[in-house]
C-alpha cells in the first residue's frame, strides 16, 4: 500500500532522497565507507557540508554578509542561544506571541532581558496572525523575533513586519523555511530545525547577519556562541554529519524542482485544494482566520471527536498517517510540507469528500 | 577492495548494523516510512529510543538511581552544560588535564566557578595519565572531572581516582564509552558524543546520578538543564531521531557480542596485537607511557615524516584509510573501536611488517 505521511515532523522526505541516501548507505562515491563513517575533516564529507551551504545560499539568496550554519538541538536551543547572544546588557526584545512555540521562546528570552510583547493572539486562542500594521515597534530594541508558521494552530505570516527603525527581525522558521521565497535582507536572522522542510531532526539550520554575532557577552560559552560557529565554519566540533548529508540531498532535490518558486507554486497548489474542500463543506471546520491560514500545516475538526477518532482510523487503514492534531488542541491536522506530492493531497481529499459522504 | 577505516571519528560502524540499516531505510517494520520521516512522538519511534534506553541500562548496568538521557551538541555542549548545571555558586571543581579535549572542559568551567587542576601530564605533552596516588582531592568540591580515554595523545584511564570524601566523579567517556566494563556506581554521571563507539555523530550519551541534576540554578535555559531532558525522558524537543535508533542498533549488537565483557575481551586481543608489533620494532615508535597506552586510539611515529606520508599512501592504496594522526601531534594513528574487526589490526600489522622490511 502507498503510503502518505502527513506528520508534523519529523515530516517525510523526498522519495528520491531516500532511495539515493539508501543506494549509497554503506559505500558513499566508492570509499567502501558510509557518509555516517566518514571523519568529518574529510575531503568527502567537507564537500558534503560545503555543497549544502552553498545549495542554501542558492537557493535562498544568502549574500556574503550573512553565515550559513549547521547547529545542534533544534529550534528549542535557538530560543536560548539567540538571546544568550543578541540581547543588548539590560536592553529588551520584541517578540510577537502566535502560540505555543512564540511562548516558549519568549520564556527563555526573559532569562536575559526584557521581553516586550509586540504583539499577540493568545486571547482568541491563537487564531490569526495578529494584524502587522497594528504593531508599534519601538526604537533600541536588540531585535524583533516571530515565529513565521505556526504548527499546532495551523497559521503562517503571509508578510513580514517591514522594520524600518534597525531593528533586526529574527524568525523562526522552522516549519516553512524553503517552503516559500523570501527576501533574506528583511531579516537579521532565521533559524529552522531541518526535521519538516530540509532534512532529518537532529541539525538546526542558521543564517545570522554576521555583525550581530558580534555582540555576544564575554560570559558565554564557547559552543553557544554564533561567532564560534562562524569562525570555524560550523566545524568547531563534530557536527551531525549524515544530517548535513540528507539536508544536502534535499537541497539539491528542491533545485531540481526549479528552486524555491518553483516548490512554492506546488505548496500554493497543494493548500489550495485542501481550503477548497474544508471551505465548501459543512462538516469539515477549520478556526483559522483565512487570510493567516498556514500553507504548511492545515488544521480542522470534524463534528464530534467520536467522527474524529473515526477519520483518523480509516484515513490510516487507507495509509494516510500522521493526521492527528497536536495533544494540546486535538482534531486533524495535515502536514503538507515540500516533500508532500500534491498526489498525497488529492489522496486526502478524496478520503475526506469520501468520508462526509458516508458520516455527514 | 575490502576497506578498513581507522577514522578516529565520526568512525566505522559494525557492518551488520549499516546493513540492517541499509535494508529497512525506507521501510521501517512495514510502515512504509523510514525511521528518520517517523514521528518522534509515534509509537515506533517510542519503542527505538526506549529500547536505546534499555540496551544502555542492561549493558553498563546503570541503576534508577540514574537517568539515562540523549542529547544533542557532542562533548563540547557537555563542557559547558556540566558547569552549568553542577557548579554550587562560588564553588568549586577539580579537573585533571590530560590533553586538548581536558584542557576545552577546563576552560568552560573556568565561566561558571573555580578551577583546581587535580593533575596534569602538560609538561609532558601528555604522554602519559598522571600517577592517581599523588593526587590530592580536597573536601567541598562540587565535581571531579577526567577524561578517560584521549584520542590525540593515545591514553587512557586504566583505574578511576577512588573518590571518598563525597565529591562525584564526572568522565568525559567520547571514545572509550562502552569498550570495558566500568562500574557505573564509582561516577556521578559520565557522557560521550556517539560518533566513536555508538553510533554516528548528532546524539550524545549522558548517564547522570538523578540527584546531582536537581543543583541546576534557575537561571540556566530550559534546554541546558538535565533537569528538563530528566523529566521529559530525552524528549523535551524532537531528538536526533536516526541517531538514537542507530545506538539503538549499535548496542543491540554489542549485546550480540557478549554484552561489554564480551567487547572488552576482543578490544584487549586487537591492541595487544598492535602494541606487540610496535614494542618489538625500532622503526615504529610509540610516546605513551607503557601502562597509560590507549586500547583505543594507538598512536605511533616512524622515523621521518616522509616515511609516514609514504606509510599513510600505501596504506590508504591497500584500503585501510583514516590513519593520519591527530593535526596538532601529527605521525599515525590507529583508532580501533568497538567496530573495527580483528581482522582490521591483523591487515594493519601484517602492512606494518612489510612496510618495515622494505623502509626499515
Amino acid at each position: 500500500m502507498k503510503v502518505y505521511n502527513f506528520s508534523a515532523g519529523p515530516a517525510m522526505l523526498p522519495k528520491e532522497v531516500m532511495e539515493q541516501a539508501q543506494d549509497e548507505f554503506c559505500n558513499f562515491r566508492g570509499t567502501g565507507c558510509g557518509v555516517m563513517e566518514l571523519s568529518h575533516r574529510g575531503s568527502q564529507f567537507m564537500e558534503v557540508i560545503q555543497g549544502a551551504e552553498q545549495n542554501v545560499r542558492e537557493l535562498m539568496g544568502v549574500s556574503d554578509d550573512y553565515a550559513v550554519l549547521f547547529l545542534q538541538g533544534g529550534a528549542s536551543m535557538q530560543f536560548a542561544m539567540l538571546p544568550m547572544n543578541l540581547m543588548a546588557p539590560g536592553g529588551f526584545a520584541e517578540y510577537a506571541d502566535t502560540g505555543v512555540w512564540s511562548s516558549k521562546a519568549i520564556k527563555e528570552a526573559k532569562l536575559f532581558g526584557e521581553v516586550k510583547e509586540i504583539a499577540s493572539s493568545k486571547a482568541t486562542n491563537y487564531d490569526r496572525i495578529p494584524v502587522i500594521r497594528h504593531w508599534k515597534p519601538e526604537a533600541g530594541a536588540s531585535y524583533m523575533h516571530i515565529t513565521s508558521n505556526n504548527t499546532i494552530a495551523g497559521t503562517q505570516y503571509h508578510a513580514f513586519p517591514p522594520l524600518d527603525n534597525g531593528t533586526p527581525l529574527i524568525a523562526d522558521m522552522s516549519s516553512d523555511i524553503m517552503s516559500r521565497v523570501i527576501n533574506m535582507n528583511d531579516f537579521g536572522m532565521i533559524y529552522a530545525g531541518a526535521q519538516k522542510n530540509l532534512g532529518p531532526s537532529g541539525v538546526t539550520l542558521v543564517i545570522i547577519r554576521k555583525d550581530l554575532a558580534e555582540r555576544c557577552p564575554a560570559t558565554v560559552p564557547t559552543m553557544l556562541r554564533y561567532s564560534t560557529h562562524i569562525k570555524e565554519e560550523s566545524m568547531f566540533n563534530t557536527p551531525p554529519t549524515f544530517s548535513v548529508y540528507i539536508l544536502k540531498l534535499v537541497t539539491d532535490w528542491i533545485k531540481g524542482k526549479g528552486g524555491i518558486a518553483g516548490i512554492e507554486e506546488i505548496n500554493d497548489t497543494k493548500s489550495e485544494v485542501l481550503y477548497e474542500v474544508i471551505n465548501a463543506s459543512s462538516f469539515y471546520n477549520n478556526p483559522v482566520y483565512p487570510e493567516s491560514r498556514s500553507r504548511m500545516n492545515v488544521v480542522f475538526r470534524l463534528p464530534s471527536e467520536e467522527l474524529e477518532a473515526k477519520f483518523l482510523k480509516e484515513a490510516a487503514a487507507e495509509g494516510m498517517t500522521g493526521l492527528k492534531g497536536h495533544r494540546l488542541v486535538g482534531g486533524i491536522r495535515a502536514s503538507i510540507y515540500n516533500a508532500m506530492p500534491l498526489s498525497g493531497v488529492e489522496a486526502l481529499v478524496d478520503f475526506m469528500n469520501e468520508f462526509e459522504k458516508k458520516n455527514g
